[in-house]
This record gives C-alpha cells, structure tokens and sequence, in this order.
C-alpha cells in the first residue's frame, strides 16, 4: 500500500540523519496522500539504519494503522493534528535539531533577522504557548499539535513553514515530505544564526517589511523569480 | 575469561571515540558481570585504535587485577564504587566530552529545560560538591565515586544516570556498558543544549514536574509506550 | 564560449560546498574576462552536484546573457557592479557562510582583532548601510552593490576583499575566482574568530597599525616576504 | 641530511591539518637535532597537500639554511628563539586554531578550570605582553621568541608548554614534533572548554593547588602513575 510514498517517506528520515538533525531515533517524518486520506509515518524507536520502507506505518487521519507491522511514531498525533488543520500540508518533520530546540527551550520566537530567514519564513517562526498541566497529563501529542495551530492564529502556515513546541523543539512541513525535511534543514541554520546575532546586537530590530517581502516573494507565490523558470 | 563482556567493553569504548567523545585516551568504559562480581575496564593509557579484547583488564570489586597482562584505567577505583553502590548499574562510563565538562568545569547541575532532557534524566543532572584537599591528596578515585554517590542522596541512580564531578566531568551509567555510552551521547547533546538556552534566556526555569513526568515515563518504567513492544 | 573560465567559475562554486560556506544554492561564484568583457556566472536555483561547465551563464557587463541556456544566478547584478567599479576584482562570490552573515545581520563591521585578519584584511571589513525602502523595492539586487561599493569610499578594494551587506550577508572578491572563494574562506574564519573574542573581552580595541601594517604587507605588495618567490 | 627527523616533521605538520588546527597554510611545525643543532622546519606558503620530506627546510640555531630548496617558514626566528632558551624542548608548532587564537586575540591567560586543564598544563597558559611598535618594527619574529620566554619568567616551560601570542595565537612545544602537536591539540580544548565555562560562570576561580598538583603529577614526572609502566 502506497509504496511509493512509503519510499519518499523512508528517505526523508534518512535525509534528516545526513543533515545531522537527529540523534538515535529523536526525529520522525510524515508524508500524506490527500486522495487516499493516508498517512504514512516512520515507526517508533526503530534504528534509522535498518529501516525500510516496509517498516513504515500507514493510518488514517484518526491514527487507525491500516497497513503496517510495527506502532506508528508515538509523534502521530501532532503530524494528523497538523494535516487536518492545515490543507496544504503534505509532510511532516519532527525533530529536536539543535539551535531549534535551543529556541523552543527558551520559549521565544525566531525574529527575521536577516535574508536567509526572510528566503523561507515570511515573519517570525512561532513558538508556543506552553501546555497547560490537563493536556500534558491528556491527550498530550494531539495537544501538541493543537498548540502549534494556535500559535498560528490567522498566518498561513504555508508561509512560516515550522513551529518551535515550547520546551520541546521544532516541528516543520512543507508540500512534501522532502520539503518538509528542506524546511527543516533551513530552520536549524536560521536558528543558529538568529542565536548568535542576538548575542553580538543584543537590540536587534529586525530586518524591514520592504526586505522581507522582496526576499519571501522573489522565491515564493506567483511573481517569483528565483531558480529555472 | 568473559570473552563477551571483554568484546561488549572494548566496542562501547570504541563508541565513545566514533560519537567524539573522546580525545586521544581522555575516556574509560567498564562493564560488570553480576554474577561472576567482576569488573572489565580499559587498560589506561593504550590508544583506541590498537586496542583489542585482550587489552581489557578484568578486576575483582576490590580492584585486584584477576585476568589481563595490562594496567587497567587510573579510573578503575571510582568505576568500582559506582558499581559497589548503585546495584542496578551494569556499565560505566567516563569522558571529558566538551559541554558536559563545561557544566562540571561551572560546578552546575544542568536543570531539566526540555523534553530532549526529560526523556532520559527524571530531573536534574547533578553536579558533586568539590572533594576536600584530603580526599584529593588520600584516595582520589575512590573519593571521585563518593562525591558522585553523595550526590544522589536518596534519588534513584538510574533515572539520571549521569553525574558532573566538579572541575573534572561526567560519568554516566546503564544497565549495559552500549546504554551506559548512549546515556552519555545524550549527556552531550542535552548540555549543549542547555548551556545555549540559559545563555539565550537567563531565567529559564525549566520544565513543569507534569512534563517532565509526561516525557519520562513514556520512555522508562512499566507504563512506557516509545518504541515496538 | 570562455571554456577555461567556465570551468574555473565552477570549480570555484564546488569549492564553496565542500568548504562548508553554503547550505543548498545559497552561494554563487563568477569569475570575469576582462578582455571580452564578459562574466561567467552560476546558474539560479541549480543544484552544486549536478552543474557542469555547460551549465554556466556567459553574460555582459550590463547583464545581457550572450551564451548559455540557463538564468543566471538572481545575484548577478551585484556582481556587475563590483566588476564595473572595481577594475582589479576577477572574481567575486556571495556566500551565507555562517558567522560572515550573523556580523552582517548584526549591522557591524569587523575589527581587525588579530593577525589572522591582518595577513588578508588592512583594516576593519565594512558592514554595508541598510538599504533605503526605495532601493529594495526598486532595482534591489543592483542597489547591494552600490551599498557595497559606498562601504569603501576611498579605500583600495583589494585591501580588504569582502563586505557585509546588512542584513544579508557577505560578498568577497579577488583577482580570480580561486582567490575570491579563498578569501570567503579566511572571512568566515576570521569572523568566528572575532565574535567569540568580543564575547570574552567585550572592550577588545583591536591590534595596533604596527601589526596591521607588518602582516598585511608580509603577505602584500612589493615587499612581501611570505611564501616561495 | 635528517632525514629521519625530516619525515617526523613532515608527519607532524600533517597531523595539525588532519585535527583541525590549521586553515590552508597557517601553521608550521618544527623539530630539533640537539647533536647536530640543527632545525627542519617546514617551508613558506607551501600547500599541505603536496608537501614531502624533500621540502623540508634543514637551518642552524641562526636561521642559516644547511640543506633544502625552499625559503623556510616565515615563523623560523620564533621557533629558534624557542629552541635556544628552553633547552628540553624537541619540537615547536604554531597554529591558529580557534579558540586558542581567541584566547590570545583577547590578550587572556587561560587558567586551570578543570582536570582536563591540569592533566597538561601544570598552571595558566600565559598570554604574552603585546610587543611594542619598536619590536614589530624591527626583528618582529624573533621578538615574538622574546615574548613568548618572557611570559614564562622563572617557570619551567616544560610544565606549560603552550603560550598564547598576544593578537596573534598559540605556539605549543614538547620533547618530539609529535608531542608538541599533541599539546597543540589538548591545548585547542581546553581552551574551547574554558571559553565556555567563563561564560557559563564568569566568577569561576579555577581548580585547586591540591587538585592541580594531583592531576599533573599523575601523567608527569617521577612519580607518575598514568598509562602501561
């Protein structure tokens, strides 16, 4: 059963590896078919290396495993959470990447501190609120997920493709799994970077909305201009 | 003599280089056999690469030499006292891995500021006090492995199974010598962390006891859900 | 057409991969023929593994493509105006490498706090002025040129080969290609080196002209004396 | 002519590239022949990559060149002045690694804050005095050998072997070039290490007489107990 995202699934947990955002199994990547309404997820605590994309776990989006051998990611919820809400959504990545996890540590959002933040984060990458103790001691990764929707409000998700959960770490997506994956790779250089700006300029502004906007739409929407036509 | 416990101490001391951990000799690994009450250590001083399970030196609890041509690890004596201790413990390890030995070097305990750290530490990783200029110049290992049982107290050693031994750095614990080596990958990793959160938000106060349970438990103890049952 | 030059503008941008400057297609390299007056430049938005010489883009000076079937990259019209007012520059290259673009972020230049900065930089290495509205949502890529080429007034260009535009970060240049990506190297070096010396002692007032004047010109000029003659 | 001591050089200022130490050509190592007394040092600006023993350089303690093609490294006073006041020492490197160079561009001593510190460094790494406009005017290389021994007054050199030059970086030496390149290489970690811990507790006030004296003496001198017999 969907063997094909199974794949693309497989080697964007993989991918995440490589870039060095993850330590042993700290990190899980989703895919979704919207025709099917499938979700296909890495399994949890599994090694990376001996993965395959049989090991891969297909649900619904209400976490019913249809098609698979092992438990799903005990992440799954967060990732449903986050294709119900937000339509465009076609992969999932979650990760405790460094400098991102640094930034949800300390609970504060990602201001657009330069080019390279405003080349794929349109504003600031939110953080969120913190969850309160009944949905920690609740239905806590669903919450998760709710928590990151809030802190989205009326933004297009699309937009600012990542959230930092509040004293957990980042979750990011993109149309497709390796997106997704890409998105992430970009947040942890942004992250790193924003970090230590804010250490040598501690008063930093932020770049301007005239910046944000030319560098965001030269690779982003309908007028872009960036890459092979 | 226990040929598999000598290979199983040789490969988790040849993890601790590839996770750079170590540099040139700067880490020990030890393992136990319960059974037998004896102890395998690294020689001190030999270069990993050279390094094979007949270089591994096996000691009584006492510390005598019972099987090896070599001198075992100048830590043998605070290993022993873990192990003499801490009944749970089946594996030791010791490095000066970077950000680790920056928290012991600061003489801080390193506070649980997010879920990377909840996940294997119920709480904070403690630093010793400072050993007193009698035990440095008596019996310093042994000494070394007191101050790291002092303190704990009354917690139990295996839900923060590292400690930082002020101005010196960390010894970490497992079930096994390879968990003993994860632990202390993550020790690293969750002191990197840490270190850039406090420096990013001076006042962080760490994560509620409700999250901290939250993440915990679903890794450890009965009613643990991570992984494949 | 300009095959030698191809060839070395695109072993210059694999160059900055493999020196870990850039992260995806976040870097360019172009090099210049000043006798047909034309620039060879990195295509837009293509990957560093798969380009080959075929691959890049032959335009003139006022950024007319006269050879090649790609876009060139979206940063061409920075380099134009570097190679227009800057008669010594043959080659010039725009990274995000990291501690270059968190100085350029932070809006501040770099002092020359050392000798490594002395051997390739006579003196500080400007951060531009922020853009004005008009000029980022003008003809933007050609106004952070003239941004970067205000950073000098009069100083000679090929004293302190690189700039950091505000807010995005640096160009560097040189009289090849090779050298320019040389240069990008040394100033990321050089530009860790500084933030961290700031970070341990914040009044750091920076060497004196003596040291400046003796390593520079060790390595500069008619009476240089470094390396074989 | 030495062509023993001729590869153990070669070797040696390989291994600074393979640690990370040096950035292109900013190092060099050297080694003595007290029989003989006579110096091989690598030679000026020569790439690493294609250096063999036959590019070594073979001068008396004057600096006059005995044997080799090539002009020696520009560094060459510096390490005669070395060799010529501290009479146990065998070999002598200077890199720029990072934070070694930091320590010395903030014109800091780096002081014992832990064990890894006293394991090689019996006290403070010495910063030198900045040289005067006189000294970098005249025979600057040489007054760096004189800074460097100043820095040192009556202290054994052998119980220190790294000192940081003001503005400038370390030069570290040993009994053989291979040693000196191994303190070279402890030294880049400590001094990371201590970097950090500074900022992580800026009122440390390092380690104790009793622990330092405990540590250094347990890999050094007659009393030593570290490593196989």
């Amino acid at each position: 059963m969907l063997q094909s995202l199974r794949e693309e699934v497989l080697e964007a947990n993989r991918e995440i590896v490589r870039r060095g955002l993850v330590l042993y199994t700290f990190g899980n990547v989703s895919g979704i078919s919207r025709e099917d309404g499938l979700v296909v997820i890495k399994p949890s605590g599994v090694d990376y290396e001996r993965m395959t994309a049989d090991d891969m776990v297909v649900t619904d989006l209400d976490g019913t495993v249809v098609w698979g051998k092992l438990r799903p990611s005990s992440d799954l919820k967060t990732h449903l959470h986050l294709y119900r809400s937000f339509p465009a959504v076609g992969g999932v990545v979650h990760t405790h990447s460094e400098f991102a996890t640094i930034w949800a540590q300390a609970r504060r959002s990602i201001p657009p501190l330069g080019t390279t933040h405003a080349d794929y984060f349109y504003g600031p990458i939110p953080a969120t609120r913190e969850l309160t103790r009944e949905e920690i001691e609740g239905d806590y990764v669903h919450a998760t997920g709710v928590a990151i929707v809030d802190s989205f409000g009326n933004r297009d998700p699309m937009e600012a493709p990542a959230a930092l959960v509040a004293d957990h770490g980042p979750f990011c997506w993109g149309a497709t799994p390796a997106e997704a994956v890409h998105n992430a790779v970009v947040l942890e250089a942004v992250a790193r970077m924003a970090y230590h700006t804010i250490a040598l300029k501690p008063d930093s502004a932020g770049i301007t909305q005239a910046l944000l906007d030319r560098h965001y739409k030269r690779k982003h929407g309908a007028a872009a201009t960036y890459g092979q036509s």
